[in-house]
């Protein structure tokens, strides 16, 4: 069953993979397409190139149709329909016969990896230019001599797309997720986040489900922050909890990122479950932060964001690089990551501040929830039921009673359950006097 | 003298050692009995059989005279009327003639000590039971046969007994001393507790004290609930520090168990006080807890009670067996015991809020505090003095300043009384513009 | 440049090494006076004996022209005039034949430095006292025989000298930098803080500066008593951050004491500036005070007080003898604690509360701040920059802002001017609101 729906995701990855995405353009918004095929309450948004969005532009549409380099016989040295990291991103157009060093100042690699082509943009200076491994560009050293480059592209006022899908709850109250659309063809640091996003929505649309869920699909920073000049007013108002989904595809460590302080319902939820899951998991502070969380995170945006990764953007080999593709990523991968968030949720929907209903310890054996017979050893079997009660005094949620009680707060859930249903925990709430 | 202190609580508990207690019933009130005679001012109550108590009730008194088992030839394999172990606690009655297959099935040992009786109560579920050595068990398998099992017991509408002494001082603030006395023969895990509690009231009562004391004796977990049931709104009121005391006869470690959340007056003494006489002091969480202080640190009771023990309940291999016999306490382990709470009370009864009356360092030679001549090394020797008056800031009580100079709070007793006959320090008092 | 300012302080050192100070009297005097010629801002102040001073008298003024121990000869065994530490600061006049049984009654050694004399005072009990190295007296008890032991010296109403030098800066508040002049010859532990302070003083007069800042050169303890029992109120109302400046000639470990609590401007400065210069630094509590710290921060008093040294007083073997010479301090170890108080001071005047003014990360590129292409490892160049940015909130100073991102609060000053001038940033200020 999870490796079932691990399968779904890395299907969903397998078919974005190969699109040229950007920060702006077609691939965004085929990938978007495609999104809403399985979650069709998806809404596709257009801001238009030019838009001020706090200190920033929304830049022009970059289209880019063909690339490459070629040798004076016409054989293809690179090619971008091929590959699409051989461009640099948001590179101007160019047609010229070059000699080789006037070309290899135009060329981008990787050194300490010689075989992998690494993905390089050129976002907010304009400049043509392409990438290749190391080693390639070692051949070409050797032989030197001219080369046809070509860049089929163009740079235009055209529009920044992203896409949200609001699944609206009894409350108002809001958890977030988001996720970004803006690399082309890598495996982990790209298209696991989307397909993760996807599938999750779909998981709380099955079930009833308290708070309201918004997830957001966009480009990286500029589409973040496009995303909040919008809408943070709300977001401030409304967010209980919020991640950043990013890298979630491949079978390494869990890992995840702070929000600015650490000390935010998401890092208390991230950090119980995680530690649970995978005691060795990697607890990253906001310094190692890298993605949409500067954003959400920034002063008076105040988000309460934390980034969910498996191995964290920057720090797996073949982040950047075209080694990051497909078999980087995995069913199982996908799976553990689905876990991961599905109990951050199902214990967000149930994460109130509890108080016991009874003076003195509730007598547990006469509602079967204890042995009756007294005898050394046998005590340990309800001292669970009897820690979660003894914390449950008003002034702790649920993840605060797990971390009190060293457990995992999503195996209380149960105990939770069943101590509501006999009567003898009640949830505090504005107005019953808690 | 500590060594005769220790005699006396020791021939206490050899007093107390045999009788048959439980829950209720004669074995109880002849305890307390026995104690008034060292404390005439203990006074015993009834609670009658069926007294709703928080979420519980008082349940029937449990009388049981004789019990044995004996083969077709009348010779007793176990006897209760010589170690009053071998009945669960709370069995109903029963003379019956059974197969041993059939027998069996009524019988509890301690598989991992084969050696020893273990200790067993069924208080809220009727069955009959008898408990033997596994050794014994074993023994019986082989040779298999049919069995005389007796047990003369009766449940009826009767009481629960408890005793209770206060012991008034000056200021309705008080000290709370819980222990019970609802175990049969056992000595470290029963008789050592009222034996100290006798002793540390008749202490009180030698001398002049500030605040009230107040010292219950009452049957585990029920008789905890039945007595907050009645009385919680004074102890809530002024309870400055409480102690449940149990276990403390052994010559092992020292032990605590914190309140629900360890930061209470009780814990920051015993803090000082045990690390003080034994850095190696086993210091527990609430997590380890076992005894009242469930009941008087549950939430809404919120008292601020710990656990005094030297080998703590459940952590010593004799505990709830045939083994915990007037062999496992000694002299010296009670007056290691008492050493530690008299220490406590001294400590309470001086804990203020100190501040000093001078501005700037007091100059401590015109007071004949300080040598008079300075040189390297001399420094030293006053260094405690001016560390206490450099946190004798109005802000510390007595035991942070300890804590803050690392010290141990009992040896500044004698600086505090120096200092304040030489006009030096002051208490903060509400009124005194502090 | 650096070295230089080292020379000029080493040189001040020097000068002043060689007069026979104690807490009253003329070497005081002419220690101010010398200092007075480098910083002609300098008030010289004395206050009477007799005067009551908080829990102290200021005492009489001490005077010592000549003292020696001969032997019948008129050979000279110790002589004041070679080296001042030979007497007991404060001692009585005498001039007697002794037995040699008798006057060793009157010597002081360092047994377990048997080379050096030890500096001993008596300043609150009246005695005669001389002071020799302990092989010397061992010499002498074998030889055994009469001397002639002369002490030329009287006890007279007089006064305490101090001397202070305000600087005012725009703002009323503070800066504060305390030294002792009351040691005769030694180096470190005592001619160094004259000397960097009177060097700092020079610095602060030739640059601009927000702050006033408040240089005293007073005798230890009863000094800082009499300047604080006519001066703390002010000195309450007004200092942001004060520094006891002692033994920081030399060129061992950096040390800070820590304020009563650890927990002010001064101790969050001290503790980053020394903790980037040298990671190995040396960082007592208040338990390791001994200095005029135990003044400044005596309860009711409370300011905000470190002490800042490079080998503490009583922490290295030449503390307090005669080792304590000019071979002992260095131009370089002068050096290094300018560098160290000069930064403290570069960092205090730019303290501020910062507060990023636009929403979400600043467009950096546009602003020249970031590399314009995008590729692995290029983001940790601006990662400080960003990281600065992210606390810059409005509730983090510089320096909790240093400590959060792990950096030299001294190094980020460019930073914060860099962007104070691209407008990025503003400082939170009452009124503005923050």
């Amino acid at each position: 069953m999870q490796n079932d729906i691990g399968r779904e995701m890395y299907d969903i990855a397998e078919r974005i993979f190969p699109i040229n995405r950007s920060l702006t353009g077609e691939g965004v918004r085929e990938t978007l397409r495609i999104l809403k095929e399985y979650l069709p309450e998806l809404e596709v948004f257009e801001v238009p190139s030019g838009t001020p969005v706090f200190d920033w532009v929304v830049p022009r549409e970059w289209e880019c149709t063909d690339a490459y380099i070629e040798d004076m016989e016409g054989n293809r040295i690179i090619d971008y329909r091929k590959l699409n990291l051989h461009v640099v991103g948001y590179s101007l157009p160019m047609d010229e016969v070059l000699e080789w060093d006037r070309l290899k100042e135009l060329i981008y690699t990787q050194p300490d990896q010689p075989e992998v082509t690494p993905y390089i943009t050129s976002y907010y200076e304009e400049r043509s230019g392409f990438c290749m491994p190391e080693n390639l560009k070692q051949q070409l050293e050797e032989k030197g001599g001219r080369y046809h480059a070509v860049i089929k592209s163009r740079l235009f006022n055209g529009s920044l797309t992203y896409g949200e899908c609001i699944l609206p709850g009894e409350s108002e109250k809001e958890i977030f997720i988001s996720t970004y659309v803006c690399h082309p063809s890598m495996a982990n640091n790209e298209c696991s986040g989307p397909a993760l996003a996807v599938r999750l929505a779909k998981w709380v649309k099955e079930r009833k489900h308290k708070y309201t869920y918004r997830f957001v699909f966009l480009p990286e920073t500029i589409g973040s922050i496009t995303y909040l000049s919008g809408h943070y007013r709300e977001l401030k108002k409304n967010t209980l909890a919020g991640f950043v989904v990013s890298c979630v595809g491949d079978d390494r460590a869990y890992s995840m990122v702070e929000s600015r302080y650490g000390n935010t319902l998401t890092d208390r939820l991230l950090r119980n479950v995680l530690s649970c899951i995978d005691p060795g998991y990697r607890h990253y502070t906001y310094l190692d932060r890298g993605s949409d969380e500067r954003q959400y995170n920034a002063p008076g945006i105040d988000l309460p964001v934390c980034t969910f990764s498996r191995s964290k953007y920057g720090k797996y080999p073949e982040y950047h690089t075209s080694a990051d593709d497909m078999r980087l990523i995995s069913s199982s991968g996908f799976a553990g990551s689905f876990r991961v968030m599905t109990r951050c949720m199902e214990i967000l929907e149930k994460n109130e501040n509890y108080l016991v209903r009874v003076l003195c310890e509730p007598m547990l054996s006469k509602r079967n929830l204890q042995s009756t017979i007294s005898r050394k050893g046998t005590y340990e079997k309800v001292k669970r039921l009897r820690n979660f009660i003894a914390y449950a005094d008003g002034t702790n949620d649920l993840l605060e009673i797990a971390d009190r009680i060293h457990e995992s707060a999503y195996d209380l859930l149960p105990i939770v359950k069943e101590l509501r249903e006999v009567g003898v925990l009640g949830v505090c709430e504005e107005g019953n006097g808690c």
